[in-house]
């Protein structure tokens, strides 16, 4: 066997953000003995904890002799409080990159194939370059086989919830595209208000300037573990929690780290990260939104349909009664943009003010309706009755009170630092609006990572400006952000369409 | 326009390899002005450079206030001496990653595009990340057109040798995935010997355990830059060097350092390093040799024919001759695997040792006679008459030292500091020796970063071998490696199957 190599252990107070570095001295005994350069994968052990991180080779003093350092990260998935004896040696051979590899080549994967795949992933196993490349050889190459073996590939990498009182529990889904869509919070305050039950885990923002996830924390705490997650529901009916903080899919969680950075979101990864969630909660039901415009995430009602498909078929094999909505999505819907805007926009429906946008309104009773006839609430004209009911007499508010209260109680949503109005360039109808620019101008200015972060319209599609006329306003946590977003604004004036009405 | 931000230089002392990374406080002004946070891709400016690098967020003590660290490839790229001033932002958009989500999509590059693409890989601007999904959404998915503008644009990254004087100059390449088959020194040596010019500039190994320019770098200086390429040329009609110290198409130094990474190497990339690299060196005729066989790198006669077909013709659309040879591929070449064990047998051939190997020998003498036919030198059956002569009169190991005088000298062959002979688990006939796993062996052992490592094999196929007779050796500059390597093999006894002869 190998010789043994141990060194002891310390914290570089380096952020590598989620993939584990070690520093290593390259004049180290351990260095020339194992034949570790820069970027050679390494196993390292501590009692019966070990980790596989990328080498970095320090060249000067910043290391003190028979030291290794780690990056935060890597410090923490290993547990270490300092100065233990910790062993290394060069990772083991990762077989499942011969699928990868297979994929590459546009071969489909057994089932097996993909779980080893993931298992690895989950495992920490893989380096931010192998999962670059399994996603992008994953995107729109998966057949439907692949894309179950990977949704039940990622269920198995987590914990699962179980819910052994309950017969039915329901969730619903948008696949996104639409800035400002933001009708889970709404949709989960009347459903509940009408007996649902609804442990709502919702995820971040992948490629948009904000996800559920990221909206909810600006109103009350999202951050749950399982136990509160059940508590919550025990208390609520009900619950509006982050996903990846209850080690549901977590595979998942790595995957879309990664497709954030390149800003990719394929259909059939995107079926598995969505359905795993809802697998892994314990749902019984699922309700899918698919908007499609000319600028959203889908943008033909064939795509739509394919996709919808997908997803039932995905469903059924996985004991998952999922049910499909096509709907319209060519503009923002609401007037905020950003996790704190988006919340704005959520309380205004909720709170039934009168300045609230219609078109958020409309949206979340359409869908709150389908949900409660596809848990067999009545007929579809009786739950839309049910839903505008239970919404205009407050129970809705009230419901998602108590629900924010078994959280941790509602917060106040913060205001950003620095802000920006921008004028219609000339008079006019507005026309149309880029969502995807729209979504991008928001993220310059520091959305999701900055809560306060993004932009609010003053005017929606259809209406008449005058020269100058507010059009909409940019908000960021700091200057730089703000002159980041509103730089990208002056080289991309037409994503607004100003003219005249046809 | 944004803010500026200066910070002080100092160098981390941290080798990060080829990606750039730099270093910033968690509790710096920039870092909560700018929104920076780990993983965000920063620009770094000095006088009139700048360049694009990941951002490490640093936690505690290790960096002074109002200092920015470097990774040692950021520190070079940036010519630094420590302690400038220098400024930071956001890295601008990176256009051209919108191309890559295009391909990752399926859909076909146009030439502005691709170049595109390749002009801000080759300036650096794209992370680790960002090369390894560019180059998975390429593996088997360019079209012809593409693999003509991937070769444009990577001529296009570099500097281009041109020679005034020269009416031909001719080079040859082998698509490898044969372990040993260092057949380029040799081919070199007599072709020039005969009076063709050749400027062969090689790579390093890309997936496999030795390129022709780690087994060169054995025997001579191959670290030569453009005028020393040319004064080797001009004294020796004929040069041996590595062709990354050169920048010429420096995109594919690149793009081979993330594809060696992650184990891959498509077709049309493939054609396209290849070709680049002959047209920037100015050549005008290449003789490209695909070995077939159940475990080589390509496995079919019609997988062999396709890909000569792809080099015929881009080659034919950049005006250079292109002539492939399909040749038999069933195991390694000569004995040696790994750069000194190569070089060996490379020494044997041009010094006519009655012990060496006659594949090898014969291999080249063969590629010899088709690129004097192709230079116009005579009918096959002469050049090959003439091919013969100049090896066994020693006028090709005359012109080999004749080469290496001008590179710097010949240097001996180093020794490995750890050796480990294995033999036959069994008694019987070598009938078969898996390529890939006999590779793979030989780059666990440490090749080719360590060039002592490697393998050197006892037997060929065909031979009888008794029990425990000694099949191969197994070197390696440290234990570790051999150990490494060695418990590799205890798993794989079958890469070599020995049986009843047919």
């Amino acid at each position: 066997m190998a010789a043994i190599h141990t060194l002891f252990a310390t914290s570089m107070g380096i952020d590598t953000h989620q993939e584990p570095v070690v520093f290593i001295r390259a004049d180290s005994e351990v260095c020339r003995a194992e034949g570790f350069n820069a970027n050679t994968r390494i196993e390292v052990s501590v009692n019966d904890r070990s980790l596989i991180a990328t080498l970095n080779v320090v060249t000067n003093e910043v290391l003190p002799a028979r030291h290794i350092g780690f990056s935060r990260i890597a410090w923490q998935r290993l547990a270490l409080a300092g100065h233990e004896m910790v062993t290394v040696r060069h990772a083991p051979v990762l077989h499942s990159m011969s699928a990868v590899r297979k994929k590459m080549y546009g071969n489909s994967l057994s089932h097996k194939e993909m779980n080893d795949i993931i298992s690895d992933i989950s495992q920490h196993r893989y380096s931010d370059m192998q999962i670059a490349a399994f996603l992008t050889a994953c995107v729109e190459r998966l057949n439907t086989d692949e894309v179950i073996a990977l949704t039940q590939s990622m269920v198995a990498s987590g914990k699962r919830l179980s819910w052994p009182d309950r017969l039915q529990l329901v969730d619903k889904h948008c696949i996104g595209g639409l800035p400002g869509n933001r009708t889970t919070p709404i949709v989960v305050a009347i459903a509940s208000a009408a007996g649902l039950v609804m442990a709502k885990t919702s995820s971040r923002a992948i490629t948009s300037p904000s996800g559920t996830a990221d909206t909810m924390e600006v109103l009350t705490r999202v951050h749950l573990d399982l136990a509160e997650i059940q508590a919550t529901v025990r208390k609520a009916n009900a619950c509006l929690a982050w996903g990846g903080a209850v080690n549901l899919s977590p595979a998942d969680d790595m995957l879309i780290r990664i497709e954030r950075a390149l800003d990719i979101d394929g259909t059939g990864q995107m079926v598995a990260s969505v359905l795993s969630k809802k697998i892994a909660a314990g749902s019984t039901h699922a309700l899918i939104d698919i908007p499609v415009g000319p600028t959203a995430k889908v943008r033909s009602q064939a795509t739509a349909e394919n996709m919808a498909s997908l997803f039932e078929t995905v469903g059924k094999a996985l004991k998952l009664k999922v049910c499909c909505l096509i709907t319209e999505g060519n503009e923002a819907i609401g007037y905020g943009i950003g996790p704190a805007q988006e919340a704005r926009d959520v309380l205004a429906v909720l709170q039934c003010q009168p300045g609230a946008p219609a078109d958020l309104r409309e949206r979340a009773l359409f869908l709150t309706a389908h949900l409660l006839n596809m848990a067999d609430r009545g007929e579809l004209s009786e739950t839309t009755a049910l839903a505008r009911e239970l919404l205009q007499s407050g129970q809705a508010w009230q419901q998602f009170q108590r629900i924010c209260e078994a959280q941790g109680g509602l917060k106040s949503i913060p205001e950003a630092a620095c802000s920006l109005p921008l004028g219609a360039r000339h008079s006019g109808t507005l026309l149309a609006m880029d969502n995807r620019r729209l979504a991008r101008l928001a993220k310059l200015a520091g959305a999701p990572y900055s809560p306060a972060a993004g932009l609010r319209l003053h005017a929606k599609l259809g209406q008449a400006l005058a020269m100058g006329q507010p059009l909409f306003t940019l908000y960021a946590d700091s200057q730089g952000e703000l002159d980041y977003a509103a730089d990208y604004y002056a080289h991309n004036h037409d994503l607004f369409m100003i003219g005249e009405a046809p």
